[in-house]
C-alpha cells in the first residue's frame, strides 16, 4: 500500500493510468510498495526473481550483466521518474536474458508487483502499449551501449564515462578506483589505469587513492568527438 | 497483393489473425509484397527506411549494425518463417538505433508495410502483444550476442562461429574470406587470422584460400564448453 503523495506520482509516470477501470487502480494502489535500498544493495538479480514493475522516485539503479567469472558490464542507469520493466520479465514473452540492478547511491522505489502488471496487461491495450514503449526505450539503451563497446575507442570512451560520471555527480571529482570504472566499462583494470595514466600525462585528469579530478573538461569533451 | 498460398503462410505466421476484421484481413492481403533479393543485396537500411513488417518465406537474411567507418558486426540471422519487426521502426514507439538486414542467401519474404501495421496495431491488443513478443525475442538475440562478445574469449567464439556456420551450409567447409569472419564478428581481420592459424596447427582446421576446412568438430565443439 502507498500513500497519496505516492499515488499522484505513480498515475503520473503510467501513461496508461487513465484507461484503467476504478477496481484496478485500486488494486495497483493496495498492492504497490515502496521500498528503500541502501547503496551496494541488490535491487533485482536476473530472471527468477521476478518482482515486477519500478519506477525509481529517487536515488539511482545500475542495471548490469554479469558473466560466469563474475565480470560486469553496465548497460544502463535509472534515476529519479524512470522506469524499468525487466525486472518484470516473467511478465514479458519471450524475453530470456539476466540482467541485474542494484542501488547505485541510497534509493527508494515503488515496486507494482509482476502478478498485478500482468493481470491489467491482459485487456488492456493502452497497457500493452506502455509495455512496448518501455521494453523498445531499454532496447535502444542497449543498442547504444554495445555499439559504443564494439565501435568507439577505448579513449573515447573513458573520456565520455568521466564526464558522464562527474555531471551525474555533480562534482569534479569522481570516487571511484579504476577497478571500479574497468567494472562499469567492461574492460580490465589494466586498461583503465594504463589510459588514466595517459590523461594525467596531457593534463586532463589527476588521479589520486580511489578519486580521480577531471582537470581539462574542454580537453576530454574533445576527445568524445 | 499476395497469393493464397502466400495468404495461408502469413496467416499461420502472425498469431494475432484471427482477431482481425475482415476488412482488416483484406487490407493486409492487399497490400502486402512477396520480394526476392539475391544474396547480398540490401532488404532494410536503417531507421529512415521503415517498411514494414518482414516474415521471411525462404533464403536467410543478415541483422548487423554498422559504425561510422563501416565495421559490421552481426546480430541476429533470420531464417525461413522467421519475423522482423525492427524493419517497421517508425511503427515502434521509442526505438531509435539504426540496424541493417541483408540477404545472406538468395531469400523471398513477405513485407507487410509500416502503414498497414501501424493502422491495425492502433486498437487491436493482439497485434500489439505479438509485436511485444517478437521485440523481445530481438532483444534477447541481442542480449545473447552481447554477452558473447562481452564475457566469451576469443578462441570459444571462434570456434563457436565456425561450427554454427557449417550447419547453416550443412557442409563441413566454409567458403568465407578471414576477413569476412572478422565482420560477422564484430573483429579484426588479424585477430581472425592469428586464431585460426593457431586451430590449424592444432589439426581442428585446414584454411585455404577464401574457404575453411572444418577437420575435427569434436575438438571445436569441446573448445566451446
Amino acid at each position: 500500500m502507498i500513500n497519496n503523495k505516492d499515488i499522484d506520482f505513480i498515475s503520473n509516470k503510467l501513461e496508461f493510468w487513465n484507461s484503467l477501470t476504478i477496481t484496478e487502480k485500486k488494486q495497483i494502489i493496495s498492492k504497490s510498495q515502496l521500498i528503500s535500498y541502501t547503496k551496494g544493495k541488490s535491487v533485482y538479480d536476473g530472471l527468477d526473481d521476478c518482482r515486477g514493475l519500478i519506477i525509481v522516485k529517487n536515488g539511482q539503479l545500475r542495471t548490469y550483466i554479469l558473466s560466469d567469472n563474475g565480470k560486469e558490464v553496465t548497460l544502463y542507469r535509472l534515476f529519479h521518474d524512470e522506469i524499468c520493466i525487466m525486472s518484470a520479465s516473467c511478465a514479458l514473452n519471450n524475453m530470456n536474458f539476466d540482467l541485474y540492478i542494484e542501488a547505485e547511491k541510497d534509493s527508494e522505489i515503488i515496486l507494482i508487483p509482476t502478478d498485478i502488471y500482468s493481470e491489467i496487461s491482459k485487456n488492456n491495450i493502452e497497457v500493452q502499449k506502455f509495455t512496448n514503449k518501455v521494453t523498445l526505450t531499454r532496447f535502444s539503451d542497449v543498442m547504444w551501449i554495445m555499439e559504443q563497446i564494439l565501435f568507439m575507442s577505448f579513449d573515447k570512451r573513458l573520456a565520455m564515462f568521466l564526464l558522464d560520471q562527474s555531471s551525474i555527480e555533480k562534482s569534479d571529482t569522481i570516487y571511484m578506483t579504476h577497478e571500479d570504472i574497468a567494472k562499469h566499462m567492461g574492460s580490465a583494470r589494466e586498461v583503465v589505469s594504463r589510459m588514466l595514466k595517459y590523461f594525467q600525462n596531457e593534463g586532463y585528469v589527476k588521479t589520486e587513492r580511489g578519486s580521480i579530478i577531471l582537470k581539462n573538461k574542454k580537453k576530454l569533451q574533445s576527445i568524445t568527438f
